[in-house]
């Protein structure tokens, strides 16, 4: 599955990008294939692989925050192989003929 | 933690009551203080038990549908003592010394 | 159409009563139909009314907060008659054959 | 202000490379700033630039399917100058000293 997730710790002021640098740090620990973006991260793997990350990535945020909001986003399309992160992104360029901004 | 949580199928045409049906059977029979808006469904317990169950209803969803996509909105504040969903509406209606829509 | 809206503002503390407090003032003074849960709140009207809502709650976090982080869930079924809020959970009712919890 | 959306059409079937294509066209002929990720379109600009630009692919779905769901995610910062797409993630790879997968 791939899922996109952001972890917005409240409390600690409006600055979040050592929070964001921890949770990458803690992605790219886990070995699953991942992408970050301006908004979240997304990464693909199983339930249990990606569910555990986020989980992860939560306490990490809770131990600095007294309040952690988060939001996932996830696609399963099982008949699919894996590497779908880069699958869909090359199914539209297909459709569109030319590389899109990434 | 309280999270609110949709399942969308795809794949399936476009009525979704059934499937939301489906998935408010599971979140009733797992015990968990829950209550169902037109947009999705806001249940209360620790990590591992609100996890679990999404992961009931998704993989209930997959039984039908060739694709699955979820969001997941999570709030977790461990300073408060559970039956937030009802403190923060509470919480809420104390500021604006009313009842409010709900 | 029907939106699910929440607005954060960050930089102002872990509790957010007074900011939602606020917007449920501005939803209920724009005569749209709504209802708000322990995550967000529902309107229903057309694009223009529901965003010019949105716009104007975020004016107003933006008053308060250094910065604001807002998410959307946005649900349009065009040959579906206004009321659609209440409707929707009456279709999960008539497919469960009871009350759900709301 | 940056956003990111998503717009999922109902009732045509599981695969949506056709119409994120055609969301990423308009998005593409807009002139905004954008960068596209596997879960979704990341845009800069003023609200009623990024939001029209969202009700137009909104509509253009409307024309090929029965139900249209979005989600939208804003982060609105205003002491910040333009750029905060690219600033965001230079501020990460600042904390953590290096590049990271985007």
């Amino acid at each position: 599955m791939i899922a996109e997730f952001s972890i917005v710790p409240l409390g600690t002021g409006e600055s979040l990008s050592k929070s964001v640098a921890e949770v990458i740090r803690l992605v790219d620990e886990s070995g699953l294939s991942y992408r970050t973006n301006p908004m979240g991260t997304v990464v693909e793997g199983d339930w249990d692989e990606v569910m555990g990350l986020i989980k992860k990535c939560h306490d990490e945020a809770l131990k600095q925050a007294p309040r952690v909001t988060s939001r996932i986003n996830i696609d399963v399309r099982p008949a699919k192989p894996a590497g779908r992160m880069e699958a869909k992104l090359d199914a539209i360029e297909a459709v569109l003929d030319r590389k899109i901004e990434k």
